[in-house]
Formats: structure tokens, C-alpha cells, sequence
């Protein structure tokens, strides 16, 4: 299976004309370019949504294809951090648009938006709202981390919170995925204090939304408990949402996501 | 304490400028006009939204002023259904954006969005993103019904998935809100089946977001079981509301929702 | 005639459906959130435009049908005085632009925006332009004191310019629309000197048209002369105007307005 | 008088440094391309405007520099006549907000606006409204024919209505101006009825605003009465016009137009 | 020959639409409104594109009628002199597509956008590319200096670099298209160093594109050499180009340059 | 030198913030999703610009950081074909324009915006202009086959006409950098027939501009002659402009490209 192309730009337009059909399914990962902490690089987000989609593609049983990944995503509150960059709503929401109503017009049925960055989540929701509304097509956006969210709680070591920006999960994954980019001689962050109205990490219950640059949360830009990651569990957690995402390109293709 | 003005556009500017003070609370509420089936009128979402936070207001013990509501919502996945109307996404963003502007222009230092329509939440999210991120505005933004989610399905008489569109909930609400409006002679609607990636209702884990216009879902416009609903829980669930929602009012007034 | 439903966001929609016809008139009425004065609440526009069309729709023989009011314009030559809220013109244009598409969408024929604030007044003819121009929909557009302007000008006590804003007209109609929230006690103001190229008041011939911040004319936020408002003549103009546009909306729905 | 410059592209960037001052009035005539009936020319707009500003330019007594025309203006209404174009409104409000910034960035205190096109009114009130809010840029609007429209009605030989488009005082005008462009063989037109809500020509009341595509009224594209026109008439009044538009500069150099 | 009009708006709509075919060619020049250094009137750009089409215009054999010239255009960088009026780019671009799009309402096949100004360049590729890709609308685009580069670099007298912003050639052409207007008494300016990466003058190989404000480069606006400019050169070069284009002209009317 | 980490998505944020400083260049490959024939991979352009900078980067003395290609450009005239993707100009200027926005925050002074598409040459130079006159940030801007035009054309084999779209050259570089990607059995195309206005090929005289959509000229999607590419030709290329972009990224660090 390893040697079927899943990589939509490597193919010659004749040759992909033959090889498409109304069951392809086209995945987009969305990442971002920001700061994770003094330990991970900038491409955190980009990298473990890619690989995710890469591996899980070549793992469908149906026709699945690929796209470069989206490397750049909403980062306004990164921006106090050396390296972050940003598009603006508008720019990031018609870009993940125009490419949608690409495929559209080479008569692309299945586009699957799978997005590993936070800050991302309220415009590609958006995003395929306007496809719909506007342009009859109805892509199906996935944020990996709430995808997956039962499965990789039961992984967590840390304490409540310890799974936020840069914190365990992320850093797991990039133990494993990424290991001569991960200073694990500066693994810094911490959990912050649970207030009121204010729950760290990725899986708890947001009641109020807040916007605030990542700087008001922390020096280092962490927030999470990255001591607590292994490379063990960044494999696992990997590998299972390989699998999962493979079944769930594979539903597409045979129309058991609708 | 009925006797307070919380009334905004009743105030005259010379004695609102006496009245207001840093710590003061603007509440907006965000509803929709559009389709709540055959039992429930457009109005629905926005008088839930108006009247919570009229009561909330009267009854919290700091100054908490309300703006008229905001009628009209991104709706175009109910344009199918006779009386919906819909704001384009720019357009709504920037309604509620250059309010917040102008409530700043004045020194509002906690403005706060009740919404009470499920269309919303993504364009409101990347509202209060770009009032924070380019404006250095930071209102809060609150959906009730996820706000209250384990209040509210505590009070759910129905199966899973009764608590949708015009379901259980709102026809509860209304009975007690607006009884001469609920017509209790036609109280259609039904559960929808779940499916493997799809899951009926409010309080659903909804794992993957695909835009569907409602009628792909229902020829009465209607997901959820309105026959389950009952004016006493109506009533009950909203006194609660109302309560809590005073307590957040104060809490954000005395800065504790930081 | 009072029972009969005039407003649209009550019907279900399956009733509405059954209501509304090809002559059926909906009116929505444009106001603003801005200051009047001392003595003049900031809803004064809203309030008697929607009270205008509110009256005139139960009167008319024919289905009339109004929209919640549209509660703030443009107003960003009253930003200087407390509580004024402002839309930036795009904002603007597109709400008003946005509910007459999706009106359209359901076959209404007869569109009347009513205005009632002078700021207003060039993005709305721009709007009801666009609509003709691109969308086919066309709305007819009235500023309620232009419409009126004899009938006012017949009660008018004060002196040339004496009827401007927050002055004569207004205080009168709010005396009988909203008398608690006149303050009585500061019916500030005055009439502002007439210059070569300057009239004041709404009814002098402008002819030139210039951008000032109201601040510039006046202290207080008032040009014109409160004091000679009477509660009697803001009744009967009341009354009048009511009765005029319901003839009005009925000939529109007659066709004898094109 | 006849030999100073008043031709603001004519100068060398040094000398036009050299010469003006916090007094020096630029004007802008805005006129259209659009079709004005069998009789006249597609410029008749703008070259009205442009040759009142020419001549009140050369006779007024203070520094006053002029613009080439912007002959192209908002005429979607027109289109179905051959040869009329167009811009869209953001096109045409941009296009002279872009001036009027540019001027301002030379420090030009005195901008006025004379337009002769009623499509463009709308716009160009929502240009100088957003210059004054947004950069405090106060440019001064004049639509000539309501500027002088005591003087024009006097003047006025045909029925009421006979001074639409393309009719008694356009002709007249053009009859002087541009002999040689008037199809003196081909004065068609005529007066419309007048209707409940509908009066003819330039001067009567409108008490509504409606959008109509011009062919709604008129195969020839006239509204008025050609065959009333006078070329000593055109002559009479563009003399007069242009005397007092003389004045009018020379107030507004002397800030007696604030 | 001369006494063909070539002229649109001096056209009558009727006239006009008997007078166009599918050959006729209808030519836009388009130009600048910015310094041109001690010697050169500011709309030294726009007089020299718009003559030029002037005069080509009669000569054709086929029909060609011409629009008044866009006098302003794309001139940020040279803001910081006296004088100079810029568009901003979507502004811009967005007049020139409106007038194309309008002509293409009245069935003209044939539309040539002929620019004399460098800023322009970029900006109006991307609207030729746009009405080709979003309106099925194919101007062609020409920018003289380039289309005539052969023929202009066999008439240089200055050194390399000597033909630059009101250098060499535009001074010539100036000499003899507005002798009154060309201040030779001021003939200043210079030829700059090339560098590495930078190479003075029109016709120089512009290996990388940089953005840079004119006063960068000169205090007196000028790249070039206007003392080496003849009023023969100038005459005998807009000849020949004049010659050339009524060629062109010719050849579109004819289908000769799809 | 290989051993540099050359990749700003790879580094840490406090890592990048160490390393850089004012001499630092980021470079961006532009390039395309497009359709190249029956021989060549979608990502053609993309591929060349990468790894030209990627081993150019590598080369140079000074400290260069490469981003993410931005691996989608304006195609619409390729949208014929299957496989292409398109942006529209404002979301494909916009996406550029954020991102150097970004890097300035950043203090990086020196941009490098490698283009490798010749339908974004037109809105990458407005993209470069508007960041000077409206954000103060001067990136550079080169598109390759234009740069290296002298060396490419002395490399030509095939005749004139022969170096378009997916002919020799690009051929020839994607022999030597993609060998597995190239279809040699299919290299189909063929040079176009040179007409009095149009020249085939990357190095012909452009005189005029005009948008044609790409199936226009070709129905195999290529202009030019790809038979006459050589593995030979492409790596002795490829290595040349690294060579020579490394010394151009070097003069950028040191001051020398102003």
C-alpha cells in the first residue's frame, strides 16, 4: 500500500484526471506557525496535523489524497513570541475557501479539513459554513485534538490542564515525531491556576469564550506540564489516530459521513 | 431593585456618563430570526436571549446595563423555511464588532455577548478574536445553552437528541416566555437517527462540523421532541438561568472573570 | 383591527407562509442609538419611527407587516457625547441591504424602509440604489420629517430652526410617546445662529452639504428649541403621521406607489 | 484675470508648492458618462460642471485650483442606453475619497465638490460624511441644480417636470455650451405624468425614494421637455451660475462657508 | 479623415449605437497625477498617453473611438512632492475594471488600455487578468515606453540611465506636445550611479523588483537627463509612435492580435 | 555549512530570537499548483523555487532562513485542467502581504521573495508595493527565469518558442530535481506559431499583455518544446543559480541590493 500516490501536486493533471473518481477523498491539515514554548519548534501544530493525515492516507483502503499542508493559520495571540506568524481572518478563511472551491471545479466531492491548531477552530467553522451557504460544497472539518479527545485524555499523565500549548500531548507527539527538534533540556511550562470562569487545557469545559494575547498566560509560552510527555505515548496516541483517521477517510469516501 | 434603569438607549447621554463607571457591565444579546418549526415564531432564539438577560440584569447587584437585542443572525441553513432572515457573515461580524468599538469609544471596559443561536458561535468567536487581537477590546462571549448545558440536561425529559432545534428546550422556554405564541396544537417534530459521525441534538458530542441546510434534516424544520416540553420546566430552568447570569454579571463587574 | 398580527417575528413560519400574499407591505424602521440632548433618551429616532409604523401597520387595511426596529445607524458625529453607538457606512449598508435580500427570498414584493435620523439618509438611498441596481429588490425609502415636512412645519412654534435636533419636533413627540423619559427639568438647547451657507434646523434648504462633529455646533447636543415642545402637538403630529402612512402602506400595497 | 493658472495638473510639483497656501480652494467637478436622450451628448453632465467650475474658477478673486473632471460617475440606471458606463459605489467613493486624502497630504484645507449628476448624490454624501469621521477631511458638497434651483425655476419656460434628465435646462445649457453637440433635429422627450407618489423633474418634491432603470420611465431616456430650451437661456443662466459660484470660492478661501 | 469622431461621450447614445460594430476598437488612456520633477507639469504622464491615442485615433482606418483619459493613478512613492495624487491599488484597479465592464455591456470586443505611467503597470496586469478570468472580458495592455522600446532606445542622446522619470524622453515629448508648459530654464535632475542590483533609466534590465519613495532616489524628483531632450526628438518619436498605434489599432479591429 | 539550520518553521521561539539579526534574510518561494502538461507534476513550479532556495540558503555565508513554500498562486487561465488550484488576487496578496507583515514585527529587515509562476508576477510586484507605501517594509522581489534569463537562453537547445510552459526548461530542472515525477514517454507539446503580437516563450518580447485562459493556446497544457530537455541541462542550471542566488541572498545580508 506504501506505494500509492496520496500526494495531489506530484501527480501530472492528465494522470490525476484518470485517477480520481466520485469517492476520492481530499484531506487539507491546517496548522499554524507559532511559538510552543522554549522547547518545541514553530511548525509543532503543522507537523503533527500532516504527518497525521500523510500516514493515515496511506493506511485507506479507498482512493485518498493529500494536499501540502496550510503552514500558517490565526496567531494573533503568538505574535508577542519571536518567529510567530499570523494571516489575518479574512486572508486565512479565503484561502482555505479558494482552495475548496478549486477541488469544487475538478468536481471533488469529499474535502476533509483536519486542523491541529486552536486559534484556527471559530474561522474554518466559518469557513464551511460560507462554502456551504454560498458555494454548495460541504467539506467536513475535524480539529484533531477534540477529535480525539476520549482517547488521548486516557493517555494523560499530567494533572488536569497539563495537556495545554505546548504541554504534554503536543510535545508526546513531537517526542515521537520530531525528536532532533525537541530541547528536552529546557522542557518548561507549567499548569496554570484553574480560576472561576477559567479552565487550562485543551479538554475542559470552556464556558466563556476570552480572547488574550498568550503572553497575559505565561513568560515562556507554555501552558501545560511537558515534563510529563513521552516518547511511548506520543507513538501510541500516534499510531491510534493513524488508524482512526484512515477508518474515517475510508467513511467518507463510502458516504457514511453525511 | 426593579426600579434600576438597566435599559441602555433609555438612559440620556449627560446621565449616562454620570451612571457608568469601570466596573460597569453591557450585556448584548445575539439571537436569530428564523424557522423554530410549526409551534415556535421566529423571534424565538432572541427573546430567549433578550429576556435572560433582562432578568439577569434587574437582579444582579452592580450596574448592568442592556442593549437592545440583536434580532438577526446567520441563518441562510433555515432560508429554505418561510421568514428566515440572515445577515452574511461579514456583515453580521462587523454589526456586532462596531458596537463593541463604539461601547469602548465610552470607556466600557466588560461587555458581554449572551448568544442564544447555534449559527452564531463561529462568527462571534472570530468577532471577539479581532476585537481582542486588533482593537484591544476583550469582550466575553457566552452561548446559554452550552453555558448551562449540565443544568439544562439535567432537566431533560426527552431522549438524547429531544433537545434540538425547536425541541424540548426552547419549547419549554416559550411556554413559559411566551405561552400565546407556542401553538400546542402543532407540536411536530421528531429525533433524528443518529449516525456514525452524526449526533442529533444540542448536548451531543459533535466530533466532525459540516454545513447542511436544516431541510436536509426536516421537512418541519424541527430536530428534537417538542411534546416533551413542559411550562414548569420552562419556568424552572429559566429562574435558574436568570440567577446564575446575575452572579456572572457580578463577577465580571468585580473583575473575577479574568 | 387591533388583533390582526403585524409583526413578523411572532408568526411561525408555516403561518406566515399562509399570510403573506404578493400585496403584503413589510416595514422595517431605521433609527439610531445617539444622543439628544439632556432631556431626550438615546432611543429617541428608534422610538418614534418604530411607533410610527407600529400604529400605521395595525391601522392599514391591508397586511402590513413590521420587522423589529433597526436601532443604531450612523452616527459618528455624536461619537463625542456619551452612549452614542455608530456603525461604520459598509456595516451599515450591508445590514440594511442584507434583510431586504432575505426578504426578497420569500417573495416580498412591498419593501418600505422608514428613516428617522438625518445621518442616515445618504448610505440608505445608496442601499435602496444597490438593491435596484443588483438585486433586482426595490424597496421604496422614506425619512419620516422630509415625508412630513409640511404637516410639521404647519405646527411649528419655535423659530426658524427651532425643529433641529433633539429640539422642537422631537421633544414634542417624545413628550406624548415617552414622557417619563423626558427630563423636563433641562430643556436645553437653542437655535443656532443662521450663516450665509448654514441654516439650521430640518426643514431650511441645505444647499451645501458638509460633515461636522456635533460637538462643533453645540455644548449640549441640541440645535433647536426644546422648550417650545408641546405634548399636544406631538400628539396630534403623531396621530396625522399615523394615519398618512397607513393610507400609505395600503397604497403600496395597491400598486399606486410606483 | 484670464491668465492665472487654475489647472491644479498643469503646474510643476515646485511651483504649485510655491503657490498655494492655507486659503487655496481645490475644486472637483463630478459629472457621469451616461446617455441623455437622441439630443445630447454622453458628457452633457460633465461638462456642465466642469465648464462652471472653469469659468466661477477663473473670475473669483482668490487662489482657486481646479481638477480634471471625473467624468464617469454612478449610472447603473442608465445602462440599458448604449454608450452610458458606469462604477460600481465603492468604485466611485473611493475614487474621490483617494483624491480628497491626497489632497489633504498637501495640506489643502479647501475642497469642494460640485457635482451635476442626481445618481451620484447619495454616494458622494456618504464620501464626505466618511472624510469628516474617519480623517478629518472636510470637504464642502454642492449638487449645482439644487444649489441654484430658485434661480433655475425662474428661468423655466415648459410645465412643471419639463427639467428632468435631458430636458428643458440640460439642453439649454448644452444649446450654449456645445452647439455643435445637440441634435437640434431630434428634441424628444416629454413630460411624465405625474403619479400620487411620482413627480417629474429635478425640482419637485420627493417625498419617496425609489430605484427605476431610467427605461422604466422613457424609451428615449428623456424626462423633461427638450423642445422648451432656449440656447439664450443656457447662456443667462450659466453666466449667472458661474458669477455665483465665483463667490462661492472666494467664501470659502475667506472661511465665511464654515 | 479628421473629421471623424473618435470621441465617446461626445457621441449621442443613438448615434453611438448605430455607429458601433464588432470591430470597433475603443481605447483607454491611462495615466498619473504626480511630480515631474523642477521642469515637468504633473500630468505630464496623462498628456502624453492621451495625445498619443488622440492622434492614432484618427489616423486608424478602422473605428476608433477613445475615452476621456484616468488622469490619476498609482503614485504613493511619489507622495512626498507637491502636487501628487495617488489611488490606492484596489481603488484603481477596480475604475479600470467598472469601465471595461461597462463598455462589455454594450458589446465592444475590442478594449485597449494604453498606460504611460511605470506605477501602473502591476496594478493593471492583474485587472486584465481579472476581466479575462472572472468576466470573459479581454483587454489588451500596452505600456508605451515598453511597446515602443526599440524605437525609443534608437533616439537616446543622455547616457544609460538618461531616459528615466521626466528625463530625457518625457521632456522631449513634452517639448513638443506643451512647449508653454515645460520649464527650461529648470532642466534639473541627473543620472544615478547604477548598482549592483540597481539600474537607472526605462529600459535598464530590471533584474528585482523594490519598492522605494521617489524622494529616495532624488530631491528633485527627477531620474533621467532633461537637458539632453529635443523638441525634434520629441516630435519626430510621437510620430512615429502616433503612426505605430494606428497600425495597431487597425490590426485589433482586425482580429490581428488575438 | 550544511549543518545550518536554514528552516524558520524548524527553530524555537527563543531559539530564532537568539540567532537572528538585522543582517538576517528570510526568503519566500512563490510558486504554483498547476497543471504542467502530460509530463510534469502539479508542483512544478513550486519544486523549482523551493530547492532553489533551499540549496542557495545552504550556500551563503550569511544567515538566510527559508519559510514554507507557498505552494498555490494565481492559476485561473490552468483551471481548465484538472489538478490546478487557484487563489484569488486578493487572498493570494493578502496571504503574501500578512506573512511579511509577520516577519517585520519580527525586526527582519532583508525579504527575498523568490517567484517561480508567471501568472503572480503582476500581483507579487503590487504585493511588494503596497508594503512599501502603506506598511514601510521593502522586500525584494525576484522571479527567477527572469533573473537568470541570460544564463537560461545561452542553455537553450531548442528553438525560439521552446522554453514556455512545461518545455525545456522547466523540463530540464525537473529531470535533475524530480526524476521519478517526469513522464518521458508523454512529452508531448510543441511550440506556437509566432503572430504579429505574440511571441511563445518565457524570454520573447512581451509588447502587449492580454489574459488567455491556457486551453486557448494548447490542449496538452504546454507551450514549448520538452523534448529538447536534457538531465544535463537541468542539473548545470539548478547549480548555477544557486551559486549565484547565494551570492545575491549574501549582498542582501550586507547592504548591497539597496
Amino acid at each position: 500500500m506504501k506505494n500509492k500516490n496520496i500526494y495531489w501536486v506530484k501527480f501530472k493533471s492528465n494522470e490525476l484526471k484518470s485517477y480520481i473518481d466520485d469517492k476520492t477523498v481530499v484531506v487539507i491539515a491546517v496548522g499554524s506557525c507559532e511559538q510552543h514554548g522554549f522547547h518545541l519548534p514553530l511548525e509543532t501544530d503543522t507537523t503533527i496535523g500532516y504527518r497525521l493525515i500523510e500516514e493515515a492516507a496511506l493506511l485507506a483502503k479507498e482512493k485518498v489524497l493529500i494536499l501540502p499542508p496550510i503552514w500558517v493559520g490565526y496567531s494573533p495571540h503568538h505574535m508577542d513570541f519571536c518567529g510567530s506568524i499570523t494571516l489575518r481572518q479574512a486572508t486565512f478563511s479565503n484561502f482555505v475557501l479558494d482552495i475548496c472551491v478549486s477541488l469544487d471545479a475538478h468536481k471533488i466531492k469529499n474535502i476533509l479539513i483536519i486542523n491541529s491548531h486552536g486559534g484556527n477552530v471559530g474561522i474554518l467553522r466559518t469557513v464551511v459554513d460560507e462554502l456551504g451557504a454560498s458555494h454548495n460544497i460541504y467539506p467536513i472539518l475535524v480539529t484533531y485534538y477534540n477529535y480525539f479527545s476520549e482517547i488521548i485524555q486516557k493517555a494523560q499523565r499530567s494533572q488536569k490542564g497539563g495537556m495545554g500549548h505546548a504541554g504534554e500531548l503536543e510535545t508526546s507527539l513531537q517526542l515521537y515525531l520530531s525528536p532532533d527538534l525537541v530541547d528536552t533540556e529546557n522542557l518548561m511550562g507549567g499548569i496554570i491556576e484553574a480560576k472561576k470562569y477559567f479552565q487550562p487545557g485543551m479538554f475542559t469545559n470552556k464556558r466563556i469564550h476570552q480572547y488574550r494575547p498568550f503572553s497575559h498566560y505565561s513568560d515562556i509560552g507554555v501552558i501545560g506540564e511537558p515534563r510529563a510527555a513521552l516518547k511511548s505515548t506520543g507513538k501510541e496516541l500516534f499510531q491510534i489516530m493513524v488508524q482512526e483517521f484512515s477508518y474515517l477517510f475510508d467513511d467518507i469516501a463510502n458516504g457514511l459521513a453525511n
